[in-house]
């Protein structure tokens, strides 16, 4: 969240469609990767310069150029010029803190969206923004940080091999596969957020304590991250299937749909994943409240018990001159009787009002 | 909730549309029942080869075939290739998570839902999704687990005894009674957690403990869940009887608009049952403070009755050489005197505070 | 609730249009009364024969056919048919569990609401269902459970008395003077509430207990049954009032529109009550709170103002040989003296934290 | 809002358009004023009989009566009778509980809307209604309770002495005159509600007492209240700005737009007070909570250090005939010194803990 | 909040469109600069008398006048003479309570919004209203206090040294420079906000008090103030993006989208902040029950031993004439193996409850 706005503040004054990378830069060397292919052909290869591009802009063939690690200024630029996509579009996708949208420049569609993948750790996740362009022929995507095994590796997989029908159909196609494969990454992430979630539900019955609070807060908010991610998703995807762009084919339409269900189906789990949550901060306060109640119970009983009779033992023994029970010869067995007496009444008291 | 977001990442990185069984496979075997029927004729009959299904599409007469526990993929492929169903429906029906939806085809209506059912304990719901499709003369319907007893068996049995106008009329009034007889389980699934939540009720004022608290919680849940399968269905219902296919004939519509009043009862007493276990939690935590509270007086009113007298019988304990109350004659009723009058007064102060 | 849920099992699986009965069938014996009017002609009675009812039917007068106690599944039938009513509309009068809804069937209407009253005992409140069925110059009305005092007694009267323009007006007029009978009984339900929560109120300043809870959840309740009755009875009163159906003439739209506007009014009552109630719910947690506090403060101040006196005595009590304040000769004095200020410090730090 | 139900009661049953007068009959005597103007000239006098009401019906010049004190059942039918308003209208302009709306008849419109001020003692809020009836060259207003100084005497003088452009423009302009008058009133309740809201605070933070908590709530009750008379107004206004009705002229527009403006700012301003009220709530009890916290913690100091002390004197308190300790020398130092040090050592253990 | 109605009702009563000026007065002397320019020259001076401005309406260059500290009633006036501004828009221009809205007059549009940037002390936000009207060649600003660093200096800045090509390009892409710049001055109070949160989260982990409570309530209504600046700022900018009013052209509509999907991002962080703090109140709360908790449990653990101890030894300092055991040998240390033993049963009783 505060990521967003720090960045940001970086930009404020600057000219507008001034492209400067908002992201971590600490990140791996950019590769530019170039998949040419029509249903009989296919090329792969990472291009050295820029220039080669211009080829593949007019080729009939679809071609997919895929830009790794975001931040090189220049690439973007020279892109961009290239494939005729307008500044602001070119400062979106420097700008890594996007909010999902979708664009239609009528030549063009823009899609941004984030990535969302387990981190190193795997109690965590890493968002990633994600920039899609689709033109008549092509569909160049930008990715934050381009990992070996991301999850358009299967894209790549299946054109490779020639599986399924990717091959035989257009750039459209190709937006909607990538896009499938974004959001099937979310259901891995909603697992292992249900897997905490579970823990987290015995530790809650077994053992609370402070630090069980405060993890589920921390599951609150990346709540709240994922929500604000999908959320905004959904009117993109929407916009796509509505078919108004004359880039998307009638027959792609039934399989954005189903990225739609997806997408409503990862929302739909999200709101359940926060009902339970909330459900479990109740189940914490009151277990806290009910701990209270029995740590009192105890004190109570075992005081109301004592305090009388402490108090009669007390009696006796003070040193008034003339203390006719203290001559008595069964004066003493009588004082215990008097007190286990006393102590039984107290007991039976609090058993009837279930205390204990 | 958690169970949806497991089996997902199965299919994740799989070609769309390709066709993994997403569900308990430890299911029966599965059975694919054909009954075709006009009003004077009437034949039911398990099928051996899916190959017969070809007679059926071209025939006049109504034909409804049902397969219980979809888990065989062939059998979905091979059924879905032989009516023309878009491979995207084949994969929805396999994947046994999905929202309530309904899908238009043209020649075809797609409508998968919920059909919920008391598990064998009595004490919990089973879901299992249904997927319908509905053509000019034939209903496929698909389910999860076909089981004997399931709440199709009341339309079978009114087809086979022609009783009602459902052997009259065509495939979309069947379509109607399919799903009026899910809906009327969901009354049943209602009633259930109407008797619980009344028992919980009874508990809570009786005797609330922790286990109330978790009891309300997972009524909760259900609700949730229950919601989640509803509330889609309002929408699906909504668009069947809105009469914008040709498949649906006018006369159906009525019928339709009458299984809509019963989804939005239905989610009426959803939304009913939420509110009252709402109301439930507050009383619960309430409670829980007025017991604390009747345990503190309990124990403040004991205390500061003989905290004040075990001190007074204190100062007679002590050895002072020269102590002249002790020396008194009347030094030990008096002291007695002073520490009833004192318990008295407290006594009349708590009375007065109304604490007893 | 739990009511609607319970009778609802009852039909689940029979003929959709199956006319069975949902509802108390200890009621009073069924009357069907006929009021038939013109400007000039007024003529009441009972009718032995629902056959006889085809007479009113072609006649230009307006008839108004009331049927007290629903439950003969025979007599609504007859009149149905008779009338042309359409069967699912015949089983929703019979099933005394319907929402509030309008439907057009082009000829006719239909309205179904709930006629709320006060019960005997007058600390509840008891929900009859009306259905209301306008046709071009009839209506025809079926209550729930007849009475002879019922909130339709002050229209019969009307027309009796040939007041108003009731009789110099058409049957839509009529439709619209029991709803407004109905509505205005609303308000005397509203009153009642209005009265308790008074009561409650009071009873939450002066007293409150876990009883008050109690009265105010089902108060709560009552206002979440309230507001299921009214809620879509707007939608309803609208759908009248927006003047699509040719039955419903220009004259009476200002009419329907007034009662549109009192059911608004008790809409907004409903909700203000609610959020009276609401903040009734804090009002009542925090002055537990606030109790346990008081009790606390009492306990503190007594205990740690007599804690340390009661080791002072302790000392002093102790058979040590050698303990010189004993011997001495103010010792006795002297120790009451740093007791009794001892006690007057404390008092002081106890006033200045405005705990006395 | 009770006085609104109670008032109701009176009127169920009656024939709709039965002019009753549904509010305090306490009231001072109707007056009935009217105020003739064009730019040049200026006529305004009490009348004493209605007939005249017809001379400026049919005048040119721009006629506004002013009726105070509505309960007079017979002067508002014969306006309206004069003015050909339609019974309802005059029903509801008797009826002093309506919600704030728009009719539009065609001829003329009818508004109905809360007057707010504040009441003698400055320390509540007196809501009167106000029905504005707008005719092509009349406006006619009728007050529940006309005083001398109300809101509408600013309004007034300015006719009187032709300042602004009052006396140029039309009867909407005079409408609209009147309503801004009367928002500008809402600002003045609001100012003093934010000074009660902040004396609240201040004493929130330096002595919160249960009655706080009930002035919170008779605050948020208020709140309640000015939110139902102005959220309504809302829609009315900008009934009357979306320019349907041939009645208000286009130069009028911006002028109503201006209004609208200001109540969207009252609805901002109300809702900001119910957010800081509800925050106010928080505070409130979670001090409850400290004070508890801290009178637990002095509690739990004095006890948990004189407790082990007390048992120590108790010890060398008892009789037994050989006990060592009491016949040493230094027996009776060596336990002062065990006592303080042991003292010591648990107040370095409470200061450790943070508890002083 | 408060100081907006209190400004308010000044006016109240007052002509509407009467010129008074509702804000600080206090302020620096009002400054009028102009700014003209085409792609090709530049100037800007301030000017010292308005009649001056008439000059530069009818140029077909852009001009930017811009009008620091809007208290002076004249300058207003005289400007808005001299421009055609509607008088109503005059009044909005001198009262700094506005909303922020759009208002398109055919030849001019006008816009309202609210500028923040940091107080001095950095620890609050100062808001200030900004006016802009634009006309089809030129752009008029009203600052509430001009201040020399202010936020519209980099838009000057691009201007002077006429980097990209805000000179080339109309009045509306000024309109468009402006408003950016506007929002960008939300990040950094975005910026500000989120970092006084991350300093309150850590006291919270590491020491809350009633304090950081109140550190979250201040936040809390600075968000709501934020949220009520930013809001309807949505809509003002989705209404000039349109595109309707044809002094936009549409090559600045792309720019436009771009302010659009920014203030978004604000709203969206607005959102998550109030979010997170609203799981602090939580954490807050639950840690006061927490230590609540940890001080009873030692009181608990204390009292309970000591109590039965001090019961024991009080028996035998009773002063009966026969009591055995005080005569008996071992009588003393007997007594002390049995409260060592009974204080060790104790302790492991607290052990296996886990209070230890």
């Amino acid at each position: 969240m505060r990521k967003l706005i720090k960045k940001r503040s970086i930009k404020s004054g600057l000219l507008p469609g001034a492209l400067v990378y908002v992201g971590d830069k600490s990140a791996v060397a950019v590769q530019v990767t170039i998949i040419d292919y029509t249903e009989s052909v296919f090329e792969e290869r990472q291009i050295q310069s820029l220039d080669e591009c211009i080829l593949f802009r007019e080729s009939p063939s679809v071609t997919w150029i895929n830009v790794d690690a975001t931040h090189q200024v220049e690439i973007v630029q020279k892109l961009g010029d290239c494939f005729g996509i307008h500044p602001l579009i070119q400062e979106d996708i420097l700008n890594t803190e996007q909010r999902p949208k979708l664009e239609d420049f009528g030549d063009y569609l823009y899609v941004v969206l984030k990535m969302l993948s387990i981190n190193g750790n795997g109690d965590g996740m890493v968002a990633e923004q994600v920039s899609l362009i689709l033109g008549p022929n092509f569909v160049i995507s930008f990715q934050e940080e381009g990992k070996e095994g991301d999850l358009f590796e299967v894209v790549r997989e299946r054109l490779r091999s020639s599986k399924g029908k990717l091959r035989k159909m257009g750039a459209d196609y190709l937006l909607y596969a990538l896009l499938d494969a974004i959001v099937d990454g979310y259901f891995v992430i909603l697992e292992r957020l249900g897997e905490r979630i579970e823990v987290l539900e015995e530790e809650l019955l077994a053992n609370p304590s402070q630090l069980t609070l405060q993890n589920i807060h921390t599951l609150k908010r990346e709540m709240i991250f994922l929500r604000k991610s999908v959320w905004p998703l959904r009117e993109v995807i929407s916009g796509l299937q509505r078919g108004e762009s004359p880039l998307i084919s009638e027959t792609t339409g039934p399989y954005l749909r189903d990225v739609y269900d997806h997408t409503i189906q990862v929302i739909d789990a999200v709101e359940s994943f926060r009902d339970m949550l909330a459900g479990m901060l109740d189940i914490y306060l009151s277990s806290i409240s009910n701990r209270l109640n029995e740590v009192m119970k105890v004190l109570t009983i075992i005081a109301t018990i004592f305090i009388p009779l402490t108090f009669i033992v007390g009696v006796y023994g003070m040193n008034f001159k003339l203390m006719p029970e203290l001559e008595w010869r069964w004066g003493y067995p009588a004082v215990w009787l008097l007190m286990v007496g006393l102590a039984g009444m107290m007991l039976m008291f609090f058993r009837r009002k279930r205390w204990l």
